[in-house]
């Protein structure tokens, strides 16, 4: 007999009070990945994971790699059912707290205060990431009182070092990717539209980044008696830097957008009608114009175009006052957002041919890398995201909209290339969440309704067959 | 009845030992200006060159300024003789000695020791500028003991914050035209052409020096959200500093080159002949190929050409690996080498107009002026000019070569604007003396010929009418 779906979204509403207090211990572990005096406390957060999923009849392991322990647990789902396998990833590692003065309650002791939107939880990790993970292992805990299990196989893959750079994560797949098998992923690390409307990303961009080094004469200079006869080796950076776009704002790295997929009209028609608020955006950001590849909304060059930015730039005299030299080098940090279908290694071959092309005769230019992750674009026809939209909307009366983000998920990257998974990017993050930030937050109503979304989509995935 | 030069020459040479104590005594006193912690020093400094003044017949005071004290000397000259007055410029604070590892011996602890050219001086300041000032107060010591004084009037202006930015220079030359009045100025600073080869530096560059800073966005922003729809004011600063140049290495700032006064035949037909190596110039910079204006060898490009070089650059992530940021402002410093006859106010405000109007729409620029010195070019007919070069030939038995060089020296302009002076720019350094470096020293050779240069220049400037 099958268990109602409304059965299982009442228990996990009966639980939410309950939900809220496991919510609480988990964020009371100061789970901070990438500072070496919080390893015990991270493998703690583990450990308290591997309790809780054995609690709701998973088989759940904190597996060694060679950073913080990856959480992995698995469920068969009902016997004799043939239902596509979930897998799950979230992280259970979180952002330092500091600067701690800016806190107002400390971010290690969660409280609960109330909100425009009611009450929310207040600690670090309280939404990115632990709050997200927490929906999913409460829906499969309702799932768990009311049917003994969830309705199809899962797997959960959690993470302990998201945010200091998933070192572990790739190799760790590699080794496992029979444990890891499944049909498709869910992630739970993007937000909604809004506190009432509910958001699946279909696009997310991938990322090249670079540091590039120019070096000219072997030593610095006294620009008195050099300068005006050798290439100077800041003026010849800022040279190749401008060189990388147009005057109107389009990238001109040769080949840049020859395989980028425009954005169907559908989803442009889709778009249009979230009214997305460009002066407000820009206001956050303490502007009053945009800039950019014309012909095409803020929105759009966010969340469908590729871009090429420099995030930091070094050279020569950088104390105060003045300083007569010529320096010997010179060296940018680029990074190129990508969109579907570019590839980054095509991406990162045509930027260092364009800057290699330019380089002064003489000088040389050296080249690191500092990771290249592929853009993501879920398939508009996906039964998996139809699913999803669909249960979504049995919860909160209102369909998703499918949104893109600007930002890249390295593990989404991950989870395609070395699994195979299509993921579903459903989240329940607010803008103003304070995501890294002191006086981090969680709507209790986006968990709240976040469990039952996740209870939700794994009924509506159950009925497909893989 | 006068003097014979010959007796004054010989004495100088007879002095030459003594003249070497002299020296080093100067030397073991550390008037290192920059550092609060060496201020007494300083003092004493001043005070051991009141007492070498006094010594000599010259009325000699430290005089107050609001940082370290001017040593200032007047000799009435020989009665009943009409000649110019000439005004000695020189400085006696020196350059911090670190890194102090460096050093082969203590920087203040002078040692004579034995090099190609003879017996060198090893000490912080050998050259720069203490021994070069005591090139002329040993030829005044001779004068003295010859003819009971120097065969014209003689001012000595003695700074002691040359190497920490001349900050009372021009407020002290302002209040005290009266006591600082004179004909001509020599300033014992620079360089020869070879150890045989003396020089008169007739070009110098004059400087304009600014830090230009970008402000966007009103904090640092994520590049994955923010990127493609906003301008980044690394990429933005960039641009602008790229637009300072045409491709072919002109200066494209409008109005640059408007004033600059062409190079003489004469002149030029006079450096062809100095066969200046420009390959084994650029290879002191580790460099095979030049660049910059076209049509200018390497000595023209640096002696009397103008320039726009950035001196440093900075701007958002510039630790280890990756950051994703846009970040909210990026600074450059600019300087310009300027050339006669350009003015520094006006080419101040050609950058910065040729800036402003480079900025992004909505962004703000600040800009901060370290400093504005005019060019300096003695005329080629200066009676002065040609009294130094006749008085050089007879101590080298060769002429003097014209020269110019790429730096400024900051106080020659002051002298120029305040007392209106020409400078006579008369010095005995080497290219190799290690100024401001570990090391730094000075050859006996060019102390010995260059007391003797200054002596023979007093007798031949004595012999024009003011």
């Amino acid at each position: 007999m099958q268990t109602s779906l409304d059965s299982v979204l009442a228990r996990t509403d009966a639980n939410h009070p309950e939900a809220v207090e496991r919510l609480k211990a988990f964020l009371r572990i100061p789970t901070v990945s990438t500072d070496p005096a919080f390893a015990a406390d991270v493998r703690r957060g583990a450990e308290w994971l591997v309790t809780q999923l054995r609690e709701i009849g998973f088989e759940a392991n904190a597996m060694a790699t060679l950073g913080h322990p990856m959480v992995v647990a698995t469920h068969p789902g009902p016997k004799g059912v043939t239902a596509p396998r979930v897998l799950f990833y979230g992280h259970y590692d979180v952002q330092p707290a500091d600067p701690l003065e800016l806190w107002e309650s400390p971010p290690f002791e969660p409280v609960v205060v109330n909100g425009p939107h009611g009450p929310r939880i207040v600690a670090r990790g309280a939404v990115d990431d632990k709050g997200q993970v927490m929906t999913f292992i409460e829906a499969l805990r309702a799932w768990h009182a009311c049917a003994g299990g969830p309705p199809c196989p899962v797997t959960l893959m959690l993470e302990g070092e998201e945010e200091s750079g998933s070192a572990s994560l790739e190799p760790f797949m590699e080794a496992h990717r029979d444990l890891l098998k499944a049909d498709v992923a869910i992630v739970s690390d993007t937000g909604m539209w809004d506190v009432d409307h509910p958001a699946i990303t279909t696009m997310l961009r991938g990322l090249v980044y670079v540091e590039a080094t120019l070096i000219g004469p072997s030593h610095d200079l006294h620009s008195g008696l050099y300068g005006g006869a050798i290439a100077n080796p800041i003026n010849a950076l800022a040279r190749m830097v401008a060189s990388l776009h147009h005057p109107d704002g389009r990238v001109a790295i040769e080949g840049f957008y020859d395989t980028v997929r425009p954005l169907p009209e559908k989803t442009k028609a889709q778009w249009a009608k979230l009214n997305f608020d460009d002066a407000a955006f820009l206001a956050a950001a303490g502007l009053q114009h945009g800039f950019g590849e014309p012909g095409y909304s803020a929105m759009e060059q966010t969340w469908c175009r590729p871009t090429c930015d420099c995030n930091g730039i070094k050279g020569g005299y950088i104390g105060e006052g003045a300083k007569t030299v010529i320096a010997s080098r010179a060296s940018v940090k680029i990074s190129c957002r990508l969109v579907a279908d570019m590839d980054p290694e095509k991406v990162y071959k045509q930027l260092e041919a364009h800057l290699r092309a330019r380089v002064p005769a003489g000088f040389k230019l050296e080249i690191t890398s500092f990771g290249r992750n592929p853009p993501i674009r879920v398939a508009d026809e996906s039964p998996y995201l139809t699913a999803a939209e669909h249960a979504l909307t049995g919860v909160y009366g209102v369909g998703p909209v499918r949104i893109g983000t600007g930002g890249s998920i390295p593990a989404v990257g991950s989870i395609q290339r070395i699994l195979g998974l299509e993921s579903l990017l459903v989240g329940f993050g607010l803008d103003d969440d304070r995501v890294h930030s002191p006086n981090e937050k969680f709507e209790l109503t986006c968990f709240r309704r976040g469990s039952l979304s996740h209870a939700a989509i794994l009924h509506a995935l159950a009925q497909l067959r893989p």
